[in-house]
This record gives C-alpha cells, structure tokens and sequence, in this order.
C-alpha cells in the first residue's frame, strides 16, 4: 500500500502539495494517517506535464525515501504544472525496491500510478502478459502488479498515442479492473485486490477507489476542488470557486487539516476531472 | 536520534543480529520502541572487523533505508565477525542524508558512532576543528556533529595507529566528552547534549550512555552478555555462560523479548568489553 | 559488451583480482584494452561463495560505477573467496541501468553473467518465457537478455535445487546457446548474437566463448592456472603449480602484463573448472 | 579535471546543451575530446534559474554518470530556462564521489563551478576555513578545493544576498584567485592549479580560463553567442545574432562541429556575459 496524489487545474507550484501543507505527501512519506502502516519510504516518483513543450510528461523516481531527497525538495520549489502525478511507495511483501518499480509509470503521454495490489499476482502474470501487444509485452520493465496493470489498461485502448475522450478513458480503466478481477477468478484467488488507480494523457484524469471483496474497505481516497490551491504564511488552502473548478486535487489522504476543503470519494467509486476542470465522481460500474 | 548495535565474542553472523531478531536493528530502522520517533530510515552503516586478513575493519554503508537494502540483506547472510558495528540513522533536523554522513565512522582500525547529539553543534564545530591536529583536520568528511566527536576523540591518542589498553581508551572517551562539553560551555549553549558514543579499535569496546543535562534522560542503552547469541527456527536467544563472556551485545534497544537476557546501562555510565570479554559497567565520571 | 572474471580455487583476497593489478576488473570498468569501447562505467557486481556459512552465494550489485563505489572498494579488501565472479557493465543501447540489471544474476546456489548480446532480443522475449517454468517466469525480476538467457539456462536443468554433474551443467549450457539459437532462427533474425556466459554452482565453473555468425569474432577470453595468485609489492603474479591447479582465474582480459600467465580460449570453445580444479577447454559442439 | 557548460539568453531547453549536440555535455561525460583523460563520469549537476518564480536556482545532481542518468534525462526534455550551469565530473584522485562534492554548487542566489584543482589543497583548506565568516563555514557540506573556493569566493562580497554589479562580481572573482595563490605560495606549493570557475548570479555570469603557472595551459574553454541556440532535424546551431546577442554558451569543450560558431576564451582571461547579455572577454589581471 501506497499514498498518492492528482493535481488538475490552473499550474500549481509543486512544493504547495508535496512539501508545504501539515499533511503534505511527504509528510505521508513518514507519517500517513489513513492506513494502519504510516511507513511510505520504499521510494517515490512524481509525473508532470508541461504543455507548452510537449505532451509527453516529465518524470522523476528515486529509490530513496522522499522525506530526504535534496533533489526533490529543490526541484518542488521549482517546478509548476498543470497536472501533476505524485507516489509515495510502501513496497508490497516481497517486492524489490528498484527505480523500475517506482510509481508513477509512463508510457507516450500517459501517467499511471496504483495504491493497492493485485492479490496473488504471480499466478496472474503470465495469463496477463500474453494477453499484450509486443510493444506493450516489452515495454514493462519492472515486476510490480501495478506496471502490469498499467499494460493492460494501454492495451484496452485503440490507439494509446491518440487524443481520447473521458468515457473511453472511463471504459478502458473499468475494463481493465474487470479484466484483471476476471483472471484472479479464473486463478482461484480469494484474496481481495485492492484497485486505487490513477491515470492521465494529460487532459483527462481518473482515479478509482475500488476493493474486489464487498466485505472489505478500498484503500482511502479524497478530493478537493475549487478556484486555488494556495499556501501561504504557512498556511494551505482550497480557495472557493465556481462550478467549473480551477484546481483539482485527488489524494490517499487530506494534504490539510480544513475538513470542509475534502470530499471523500465512496467506496467502489470513481472520479474523473475532465479537460474543462469538470468533477464527476460515479460508480464504478461493470468492474466486477 | 538513531539506534545502533555493538557485538563483541565468538564471530557471529551478522543476519543474526540485523534481520532475525524480533527487535532486530532493521526491525529498529522503521519500528523503534525505545524512543518517541520509531523510524530511522536515513541510512545506515555496518563495520567489522576481519582478524584473520587485517586490522583495519570493513565498512559498508548506504543512504538508502536499511529495511530496503537487497546488498545488506545479502551481506548479511555471508558475513560472519568478532566484532560488529551497526547503525541506523535518523537525521538530525537540517542534517544533510549524504554517505559521509552515514555512521559508523572509520579511521585506520577505528570504528565509532554516535546515537544523539550535540547541541548547537554549529556553535562549536569552529573551536572544535582549531583543536584537531592537521591529519584529522584533513580527515573529515563530512557535517555531523558525531564524525566531528570522533576526530576529537582520536585527537585525544597519542597514537591513533598504535595499541590502546582499555584504560586509555576509557580515558580518551571521557575527556572527549568532557571537552565538548567545555566548548558547549565557552558557547553558552543551554540545550541538553546526548552522548550515546560506541569505539572500538577491535579489541576493546567502549559505549557511553550519557546526556549532559541532569534533567534529562539519554537515550536508552542494554546489554546482553554470555555464552553465545544464536538465532535458531526463527527463535533467537542469548545463551547463558560463565564469567568470561563470550558474546557480548551493546545495543540501544533489547533484540529480543527474552527480558532475562537483556540488562539496562544505567544513565550516566559506560560499558566496556575488554579484549578478554570481561564486561564492566561504570560511572562515566570526569565528563562534566 | 561488458567485462567479467570468474576465480576459482584456494581463496583468495577480491582485492587481488579486482583493484591491485594492473589490468584489474576494476581498471577494465574505464580502460578496457581488448574491446573497441573502453568504458564499462553502468553498473558492477560481485558474488562470491562461502561454503562454510551455506551454498547460496553472496551478491552485492550497484549502478554506479565500479571505480569510484567505496563500499566495493572496502568489501574486496575484507572478502576471501574460494569461488568469485564479477562483472562491470557496458549496458548495451537501450538497455535501462538499474539494480535489478545488474550481472552477476543469482538463483539459489546459481550465479550467471554474460558478457554479449543476443541479437534481436525483443523479437524472441516472448517465445523465451513462454518456455519457461512459473516459477522461473516469476523469477526474472529486470529485462536484459542476459538474465532471460540464465533463466533458459535453469529452465534446461531437472532439479536447478540439486547437485550438478559438470557434465550435466556443460549439456545445459550448450542447450541453452542452441536454444536461443534455435530462437533466433525462427524470428529470422540476422545479426549476430555474442554468447561469452559463465556459471557455477558453486562447484563447477564453466564459461564460453561464441558468437553464431562464423565471420564475426567472439568478445575476448582468457585464462590462467597455478598454484596460487599473488599480489606482492604491487607486482601480481600467478604462481606456477602442478596439473591439479590451486588457483583458476578466467577473465575477459588478462590482470596482469606477465604474457605467459594468460591462455586465450579459442573461438567457439567453453573453458570449464571441476571441483577438483582440472581446467578442460573443449570445442562448443551442437551449439548451433 | 572535468567538464562544464554555462548558458545564458532567451529560455533554451536543457536537452540542447546536454543531450541533442554531437558534442553535448553528456557525450563529453564519456568522450570528452580536450583533455587527454576523455572519462567524466563520476557524478554530474544541473542548475538553472527559473526568475518567474524566485531569484534562487534549482539543482539537480548526481553521484551516477550523466550518461546513464533516466532522471537527467527526462528534465532535460522539459526544463527551459534562461541561465543554466551543467557539470560532469572527473574526481581529482583521492576525492570521494559523494552527493555533496557534485557541482555546481549552490547558495542563497548563486551558482558556483569548477573545472581543474587546486595544488596541495590539503595543505591550505585550514587557512582557508580560518578566513570565512561563522556562516560561511558552516555552509561548507563537503570536502572539494572547488566548494571551498566558492566559499572564498562569497566570502569577498560585502552582502551576498544582495544585487551585485557586473564589476563587483568581477572583482571577487579575480580577488579569490589572487587569494587562493596567497595562500599556496606562503604553503610553500610548487604544483600548479588551475582555475577555470564559472559564477552567476542569475543575472550576470563570469567564467575563467586561468592557470597560476605561466608554463602550464589551462584548461579549455569556449565560447558561442548568436541569436539563438537551436537543435533542428538532428543538428544544432548557433543562429548568427547582432551585437547585443541573445544566447550565449560558454563551454569547456565546443558542442558542435560548426568550427566559425565557437571561439576560445583566451589563457588567463575571463569571459563575462552581462545581464544585458553583453559579452566581454579580458585579461584576468591582479590575480597573481
């Protein structure tokens, strides 16, 4: 299990998310709330876009944690961007702590990142990997799930280098999920998966909040919506804003004490920020 | 604040000190009970000692957490050594997580570390380097509060590079205590300084638990003594021997929850293991 | 294209091998002399038998260079080994550096490097793995073809767990080379594939040295058989010994400038190492 | 001896200078043509001002070679800007490769690097140390001549944290050179350093090409100033500009085979680009 978070809107200065608010993401880094584990120190990795480049996002990962990492710090002070992707990992039992395995996961334009895990994965992976293009079979270069599933997402799209709409975004994400919960059925997995994904091309963003076993809890997930993400004397807000938001923040867990700036998003849910800064937030139907 | 272990006896593997235990020190490195923070994911460092091929003993330390360390973990299923050093480290608010400042410290056959630290150590580091012969000037790598109390230390010897008896190492941990406390003085500094010191020049082992403020507790600090510490079905334990000792642990938390095996170093005294394994408890006098 | 060497005999200081002579490992990792690029700057690693403490190997792997990693430089001053192998990196194009790419691989008592390529790897990746047992397919944790051919190479051993005849180890590596070229063949893949591997289990070595394109000439290999290697006086020497040597050393390049320690493996041929230290070269029939 | 660039003009992307050249500063990490020894490949550091957002620049550094750095390579496809200093280096023998001896090195508003050594540094670091302010000794992280001459360097200006003329800046830098052969002539040192140092404060950027011994070459160091530097369809230019230019590249080595677009910086002269990106070339006087 992991903490991340999804920024959406207006450019936001990187170290307002990951450094500046009382429950920052590298504060999550040490000290997460919303899990029983507050330990995220397995590394880290953040994603951004700079359209005014190109499409493509920029990526940065390290294997150490981000509590300590100078080049991160610095590069948070720097760096503002429209969307931004950022991961803090707690490595699953048994799984190698390798810049390769370091969320998020990019591939052309797209960002993926996964707080969860994809119960008995080693008894899926081969069934998953043959279902892959070539290109996509050799692109994945680590062993975690998520990368995996990743994979399977960019194959459930026609032309992954294309421009998308949200709903066929939507469709691939569920079908994915619904993917992969049927090769565990197939594998006799009885474990529950727990599906926290986030994915972006840059215009469109989706995360979901999703275990397979109605019996347990999905990992935490809330957002925050409004004109302005701003810290300021110290102090981190949501600024109020109208129906077309100007910032959009998706996270594992509040970056603030402000209660009333956080919405959670329901168990078996998915939210999804459209290229306009739209908010839905709806079931995550056809997933089973 | 940071927590670490000291080994001296019959060579001992080190995985049976650094994985197998239930309180194992990397267990320590991201669930410490003895101290308020648990986490010391900031690096680590192991030093031993290889009789048989040289004096001088090996070093092996990385800013990576140790919990995450695949060549730790492997190098602690091969190394088996006399005398033992490790460390986990949590640094010190605006200390830099660099490899020079990974702990134990090595020079010629010295190795030493520090869990604590030295108030307004900024304060000091001017007239505390004024006071180092030109070579250890030079010696110094890095930033931390505890390489600069080693240079001291070894300023204190005649002859670093020569044979010590316990007595005089005793004595120059003492005064080198006792010197930083004299700067501490000189620069008015009214926070409480924590010297939990761990030396070794392979044959005798010296650890203080000391803090120079009496209002203050220093940092935890045990010892288990006997005839052999043996980790076997998953069970580890310290083996009861005779008066001679022959495996003697140094550690800032019990390894294990055999209580019976673990003794506390009371505040405001060293520990000493002779050459000969003779292990003596003393008040650190002469510090102030 | 990279360098190794593989030791095998009475033990022996790593030191020896990879730093003190002239034409060291470790020198090879910036001034290889007997390949047209001299750099083999991405990545090291070492592993190295201690078959008093178990027969699982020992590995330590880093993506920094070898010629500057003081951790390297303090272990091969401490570590003696009766059976050592150790690579320095050249990543072939396209190849991410990562730890878990790193030469030696290790699988139980198992340890494989190469040094080469195989020639269109990624048009027989897949046909690769589907040939392999689950648990060798879950096994493989990076992406060079190097460590995918080590696993063809367990997957062609009944019992990779149990003792090995080197006769059977011989048959096992010979068809794993007509495996990848029988691979090769059916992608219809034209360049050459340059096959210098090395494997032990501890007991026996074996290395080859082929490429499957008649016109092209394989990566350099050498040997040197005595009674012992020595480094006196920053002079290295293998010293003269008796048919059943005391001390193997096979090599991508000759360590030292004495001409008459080094033998050259012929093209095409394998050089193998038994328990007993007998050294046969031998033809790579049925290979192709 | 290393390599360096610094560019300054309208905003350039990173990859221009690193990347995409013939000779880019990645590809004289490896192959660097200038100095006889063509390997700079311990550890590599970016800086760059981003002035939309503060005066301060941000630093990107690294103990793994520039050439196989994923994370370099990534920003350097999405980081624009208008003043950037870049340095692969090649550590002076006996200088650890550690995160806080990477250039450039950065303090409060300035940038600071080095491409050469300083004589018998070991024998004037205390004197050195001696002459800093309480704050600049402390600011000190490692153990490089070079971090130590920007001390000097910041120890000359009168308020650091301050605007700076073009002169002023000039005459601190010429000021720390005469300084540092001080204090090697009264430590009696014979050998001689080389001085080629880049500084900026965002605003104006001065680089010398100085040895203090008239028998020996400093080494090289380029220049290139036009309208704009451009990589198109796999060849960079330097785009001919007027008199007031708009790029400016001062490097140890030329990035191109376009021999008109590259000038030397002549021996014992310092090339100065003003923040009106006025270009004067002049004698060092008063440094001896």
């Amino acid at each position: 299990m992991c903490r991340f978070l999804v920024y959406k809107g207006c450019p936001v200065l990187m170290a307002d998310l990951l450094t500046r608010p009382n429950h920052s993401l590298i504060k999550q880094s040490y000290a997460a709330e919303w899990r029983s584990e507050p330990l995220n120190g397995d590394g880290f990795g953040v994603g951004w876009y700079a359209p005014e480049i190109d499409p493509v996002p920029c990526l940065f990962t390290s294997i150490t944690p981000a509590w300590s990492n100078q080049n991160l710090r610095h590069l948070a002070e720097k760096v503002l961007a429209p969307c931004l992707f950022a991961h803090v990992r707690a490595a699953s039992s048994g799984m190698l702590v390798s810049e390769v395995n370091c969320h998020p996961f990019q591939c052309g334009r797209w960002l993926w990142m996964h707080n969860g895990l994809i119960a008995g994965f080693n008894r899926i992976r081969r069934r998953l990997r043959e279902s892959l293009t070539d290109s996509l079979y050799n692109f994945v270069q680590g062993t975690t799930d998520s990368e995996h599933a990743f994979a399977v997402f960019l194959n459930q799209l026609e032309d992954p280098a294309g421009a998308q709409t949200p709903d066929r975004l939507r469709r691939a994400l569920v079908d994915t999920i619904a993917q992969l919960n049927a090769w565990g059925r197939e594998a006799d997995i009885r474990e529950p998966s727990y599906y926290n994904f986030a994915v972006s091309d840059g215009e469109t963003v989706i995360a979901t909040r999703y275990v397979n076993d109605p019996a347990c809890r999905p990992a935490s997930l809330f957002f925050s919506a409004g004109a302005k993400f701003e810290c300021r004397e110290g102090m981190c807000r949501m600024l109020p804003g109208a129906r077309h938001e100007h910032a959009v923040i998706v996270s594992s867990e509040p970056l603030t004490d402000v209660e009333e700036d956080w919405q959670v998003v329901p168990a078996g849910h998915l939210i999804e920020v459209t290229p306009e800064l739209e908010v839905n937030v709806t079931a995550l139907d056809g997933a089973t």
